[in-house]
C-alpha cells in the first residue's frame, strides 16, 4: 500500500523487474477518447535502456499490451478499467543470485527486508526503475487526454548532471524533439557535451552520477489544484519524489526563492490588452499560487541521486549480519537523468489529468446539465 | 477536494481564516492513548503569532475545544473521531474590506476566484495560513502516538533566513528547548542573532524574507514507507508542500546530493558490534532508502518563500480587469519560518503516524493474534 | 475507520451522542451554491425525537452552526469544506451510569469494548441514533444539489410496521407532505392507524416493533454509477446498511424478484412517441441495471430492526463476566421507523450526489471546455 | 470509477468478457504468506460455467497467471501488488454481432450507452460475469488468510430456487463438501432435486429463475468492523450489491426481524462456564452488532433475479430508438444460483479480510512493538 495514485484518473501499478511481467490499471479514463497507441510508444522508447552508451544495455522490447478498456476495433477508451502489461523479456537474474544475501549500499535490499521479512532478489524487484514503464505509459495516455482537452504541452529535460548547469532554454518554444537532440536530452549543445563527458568520466571509474530535470507544462488553465493537502505543488512533489532515486523537488523559483525579498519575488499580475486575460508580469511562483493553477507556465525541477550501482567494491553486509565487499555486477545506468526524462514528463501528466478532472465538478454553474453530446445515444 | 490527509490515521481540516471557525477531525486514532492536551497546547503555542516583534501581531487564543472522541473524565481515546474545534476571536474582517475585489500578488486571491468563482475575503480564507492551526493539534497527537510507541522525537529548527545559513546542529542531541532559546527558532546563537536582523531589516523596509526549515526524526525504525507511490518521501514532500509558502523539499543531501559521485553519496551498511543491528555509517540518503525508513535519522530541508504580503505599493487588477496600485494593511508576519517549524514538525508527525499503523499490517507473521491486552474485555 | 462516505461529494462525521457535539465536514461541495438552510432545519425537523407520543421524549434543538464553508452575507458555497456542528444540549447522561459496567443485548456496547477496549458508555456513544443528525444535515444539502441542478426528488416513507403492511402509493405523485400527514410517515390512513396501534401495543408492554421503509428517486438521469463494486446498487446498499438498526436492503423488486420469471421480471424498452427518449414499461429493476440508472423512478426497501432498548428485564452480563438481569431506563422510541425516514432520504441524497459528479466525468465529449460561465472571472 | 474495493486489502479488477483478458490486482497482502494455489483453483473451478447442465456450456480454462508479488521459487507474498490474470480463450464474439445495435431487456446494455456512449458490445464486455473471475481468485487469497490466521470459515449454499425453499442446514457443521454434493450447490437433497426440477422447467421453456444464497462465516473474532459507514454489515451489503444480479441483501434475520418485538428479536448475552466468554444465547443478529462482529457466526442471505438473458422473443428497442423483437442466442446459464455461490463467499472473504487487518489498528495497547518475528533481519 498503495500502488495508486489519483483520485478521479486513478493508476495502480504492479510488477517486479524480473517475473511475469508488469503493468498499470488505469482506472477513471473517460469515454470515447482514441487510445494513443503511437504516443504511448514514443514516450516508452524515450524511457527505454540501452539507447545509447550513456544508458544500460539491458534490452527490453517493452512490447505493450492493452487488456482491456478499449473498444475492439475502434480503440476508443471504453470508460472502463484499461490494463496495460508488459512482459520482462530479458531478464538474466541469475546475474543477481548472489545478491539475494548482501545488501546493496543505498539501494532498497535492506529496507524491503525490514519491512517485508522477504524480497524479490532478482533485479531489485519492486524497487527497480524498471517499475517507471507503467507510469511512462499511463502518463502518455493522460498527456494525451490533457492535450486534446485543453492544448497542454508538458516538456522535461536535463538541466544538471553533476557539476554541469545547463543555461535556461526559451520556455515558450522548448519541445521535446530540441530535448531530444542530444542523447543526454539537454537541449543546450554545449552543456550537453559537458554533460555526456561527466557521465563518460564516471563510467570510466566505475562510479556514476546525478542531476537535475527540469519540466514545464504550458497551457495549464487557471484553476486547477486545490487549497490544502491537495495543492497542485503538494501533488506534483509526491508524484516526482516517489520516482526512483529522486531526493529533490522546487517549484518555481524553489530553494532560490528563500534569498529573495518578498517584493522581488511577487508577481505582479497585469491584463492582456487585446485579450481580457490576467496574467502575471514574472513567473517565480511557477505557475501555481495557493496551491492552483494561475495560468501561467507550470515550471519545477527535480533532483535525482548518483545511481546507486557502481562497478567499485563496496563495504557493507550480509542478511546474516556478517561484513563483506560488494562488487557488483550487472546492467545498470551510470546515469540515471536522461532517461528518468519521459518519467518526470509522465507524473507531472499523471497529477495534471487527475486534476483537470476534477476542476470540473468545483463550480455548480459548471455542472448545470448540458444538451447531449453527438456521441450519445 | 481533498482536505482529508493520511490512510491509516486520516485528518480533514476545515474552515476559512474569518468566520465560525476552523478545526480538524482525526479518523483512525488507535483507542485506549491518553489525548496529550499539554503537547498539544505547547506546539500550538509554538505555532501562534503575536509572540514576539518577528511575527503578526494577531492576537489569536487559539482555545482547543475537543468536541468528541474522548470518554469523559479519562480522556482516553475512544477510537472514534476526534474533532478538534477552534473559534476565530480575534477577526477584524474590516480590514480586509477593499480587497475584495483585487487580487493580492503571488496570493491565492486569484486562482480560488478562478477556480471556484467565489471565495472568502477576509484574511484569505482558506488559503490562510491560520488552516495550520488544525494541522499542529492533529500533528501533537500523532507525535505524541509516536513518542509512547517508538519513542520518535521530531524535531524542526530554522537553518537559513535569507542568506543567512546556520551551521548544522548536532543531530544526535538536538531538542525543542535549544530549538526555542532564539525567537527565531535557530539553535545556533550567531546564526539566529543575523537572522533577527535580517528580518528586522526587511520589515523596517516594508518588505519580507523566506527561508529553509530543516527537521530530523530519530528513533524511526527501519520497515516504515512504502515503495512506489506511498514512498516516506512521497508522502513527507506532499505534506510539505501542502504548507503555505513551502517552494522546494529535499530529502537528506537533497539537491547536493546530484554534485556527488555515486562513491560518495553511498551509504554502506556496517554492523553494531555490541547489538547484532544494522546502522549505515553515513547518512547521505537522510535515513530513507527505496522509500522505506533504514532505521537511520530522517533528515529533510523544506524552503519557503518570502512572505506575499509586504507593506509596500504594488501592482495588481481587479476582478473587473481594472489595474490597481495595492497598499497593503492588517497584520501580516515579516517572515514566516518560526512559526512554521511547529508545522514541519505536524506534517511529518501525521506522515510518519500514518506509516506507523500501516507498518503493522506489512507481514503476515506479524497479524498472527496475539493474546488479549490487559485493557481488553 | 471509516467515519467517511463518499468520492466526490465526500462526508466525514463525528461525535458521540453525549460530549462536546457532534457534526459533519463535507468535502467536495461544488462552490456557488446557495445553502439551503430551510430544506436542512426541515429535514432535522422531520429526524428530531420528541415530535410525538411515537417517538423518544428527548428534546435536542439541533441547532445547526455552520462554521466554515460558506461566504459570510451571501451564504453561497465556498468550494472549501462545510463544517455543520451540533451541541449536545439536553444530554442527562446520570441515567446511563449503571450501564457503564454491563452490556445491552443487541447494543453495540460489548462489541465496542471488544475491538476498542473502551468505550463512551453515555448513551452508546458513537453508536447512537443521535449520529444520524449529521448524516440527515449533509443528506439535505446534497438533495438541494441533485434538485437544482437535475430536478431529483426523493420521497421514503413507513411501508410496514411490525405486521401492518401498507398498500404502495402512487410513486408518481407521492411527495413529503403526504408522508407527514400521519406522524407514522405512513402515506396511507388506514395503514397509518394500524401502525400507530401497533406501536402502542408494543409501548404499553414495554416492547418495541421494527418495519420497512421504502425510498424513490425520481428524475434521476440515465447514466448515474458504475459497473463494479460502485455500483449504484452497492452504494445505495453501504449507505442504508450502513443506517442503525438496519436489517436488510432490496432494489426494485428484491427478495420477491427471486420468485419471479425472467420472463416476468425483464423490464421491456420502449420508446416515448412524442419525446424520442427510452424507457422501460415494466420497473422491476428499480431503475438500476448494471448498477447504472437507467432513467426510471429508483425505488428501494430498507428493514429496520425492532429497537433493542425494551422497558422490560433482561438477562445479559457485565464487563466483569457476570451474569445480571438488565432493566432499562432513560429515553427511547418505542419504533425508529418515523424519524428513519429522513435518514433513508438523506443517504439515498449523499449517494445520489455523489454519483451526479462522477457521472460528469464519464466522457471525453463531456469535458471539452465550455465558455466562461458568467459567475466566473 | 471504482473499480477497486477495500482499504487496507484492496483489490482493483479490470477486463471485459471478451478481449485480451482479464484480472485483478491485490494491493496490501501482507508479506510471507504461501500463496494459495490450490484454494484459488478450487474456488475457480467452483465459479467456471460448463460444469452441468444447470450451468452455461462456454468452456473457460480460467487459467490463472500471477504476473507479480510472489518470489519465485517460494511463492511467498513479497508484499507488493499480486497481479492475477486470465485470458479469455474461447470467446466466440460473432454471436454478439447483432446486439451491437439493440438493447437487451434488464441488460446493461443502455445504461453504459448512457454514461459512456461507448461500450464493448461482445459478452456484455464489463458486465458480464465473467467480470467474477477475478473477484473468486482474489477471494480465495483472502478467505486463505482469514483461514491461517483466526481459522475463518466462509461457507455459502444455494438456500433457495424460485419457489423452492430449502430447509436451514446445521451451522456449526456445514462445508462446501456438502453443498457440493449437488450440482446446484444446495446442501439439502430434496430441495436440491426440486431446485434442479424448476432450472429445468425453466430452461425448456427458454425461461430463467433466480434465488437466494445464504452465507455464514465461522469463528470471526469479536471487534472486526466500524461504527458508522464502514459497519461490517454495510461492508458486506456493499460487496454483496456489487454482484451481477443481486437484488437484495439481509443481515441475521433481515427483513422477518421486522416482523419481531424487540423482546423476541434481541439476543442476550450469557457466559460460556468453561472459558471465561462472552456469547449469545440466540442468533438473530447474525453476528453483527452496531456494525461490529460479536464472534457469533455472521450469516446473511442474496438475492439474485432470474437471468436477464431468456431464449423468448422479447420487445425491446435500437440505438436508434427503433423498436424490434429481441430473439437471444448463445451460451447463457438459466440460473446463476449455483456459480454464483463461489462469488459470494469471496466477496464475503475480500471484505473480512480487509476488516481483519484495520482490527488490528484499533487499540494502542495492540501496537506496542512486538519483538521482531522469526524472519525478519
Amino acid at each position: 500500500m498503495s500502488n495508486s495514485f489519483g483520485a478521479a484518473f486513478r493508476v495502480t501499478t504492479f510488477g517486479e523487474s524480473h517475473g511475469g511481467g508488469l503493468g498499470v490499471i488505469v482506472d477513471g479514463c473517460p469515454a470515447g477518447h482514441p487510445f494513443p497507441f503511437a504516443r504511448v510508444a514514443a514516450q516508452l522508447t524515450r524511457r527505454r535502456p540501452g539507447q545509447s552508451k550513456l544508458t544500460s544495455p539491458r534490452q527490453e522490447a517493452d512490447e505493450l499490451r492493452v487488456l482491456s478498456g478499449l473498444e475492439p476495433g475502434t480503440d476508443l477508451t471504453l470508460g472502463t478499467p484499461i490494463a496495460m502489461v508488459f512482459a520482462n523479456s530479458d531478464a538474466r537474474s541469475n546475474h543477481y543470485d548472489d545478491l539475494a544475501e548482501l545488501y546493496r549500499p543505498s539501494h532498497a535490499d535492506y529496507t524491503y527486508d525490514a519491512r517485508y521479512g522477504v524480497r524479490a532478489v532478482a533485479g531489485g524487484g519492486r524497487s527497480s526503475a524498471r517499475e517507471t514503464v507503467a507510469r511512462v505509459a499511463a502518463g502518455a495516455l493522460a498527456e494525451d487526454l490533457l492535450a486534446t482537452l485543453h492544448g497542454v504541452e508538458i516538456v522535461a529535460w536535463v538541466a544538471e548532471v553533476a557539476d554541469v548547469v545547463a543555461p535556461l532554454p526559451d520556455l515558450a518554444t522548448l519541445d521535446r524533439a530540441q530535448v531530444d537532440t542530444s542523447p543526454v536530452r539537454c537541449p543546450d549543445p554545449a552543456a550537453a557535451q559537458a554533460m555526456i563527458a561527466a557521465i563518460d568520466d564516471a563510467r570510466r571509474e566505475g562510479d556514476t552520477v546525478g542531476g537535475v530535470i527540469r519540466c514545464i507544462a504550458r497551457k495549464v488553465p487557471a484553476g486547477w489544484g486545490a487549497p490544502v493537502f491537495d495543492k497542485l505543488t503538494a501533488g506534483l512533489a509526491q508524484a516526482m519524489m516517489s520516482l526512483p532515486a529522486s531526493r529533490g523537488f522546487e517549484i518555481g523559483d524553489g530553494f532560490a526563492a528563500t534569498r529573495l525579498r518578498g517584493s522581488q519575488h511577487n508577481d505582479p499580475f497585469a491584463v492582456h490588452p487585446d485579450r481580457a486575460q490576467i496574467f502575471t508580469t514574472t513567473n517565480h511562483s511557477g505557475g501555481i499560487q495557493g496551491g492552483i493553477s494561475n495560468g501561467e507556465t507550470l515550471r519545477f525541477a527535480v533532483a535525482f541521486k548518483p545511481v546507486a550501482t557502481l562497478f567499485r567494491p563496496q563495504h557493507t553486509v550480509t542478511r546474516d549480519l556478517q561484513p563483506v565487499i560488494f562488487q557488483p555486477r550487472g546492467r545498470h545506468d551510470p546515469c540515471v537523468l536522461p532517461r528518468a526524462v519521459p518519467m518526470v514528463e509522465a507524473m507531472a501528466a499523471l497529477v495534471l489529468c487527475d486534476h483537470m478532472l476534477l476542476a470540473r465538478l468545483a463550480r455548480v454553474a459548471d455542472l448545470v446539465p448540458r444538451p447531449p453530446t453527438d456521441d450519445a445515444t
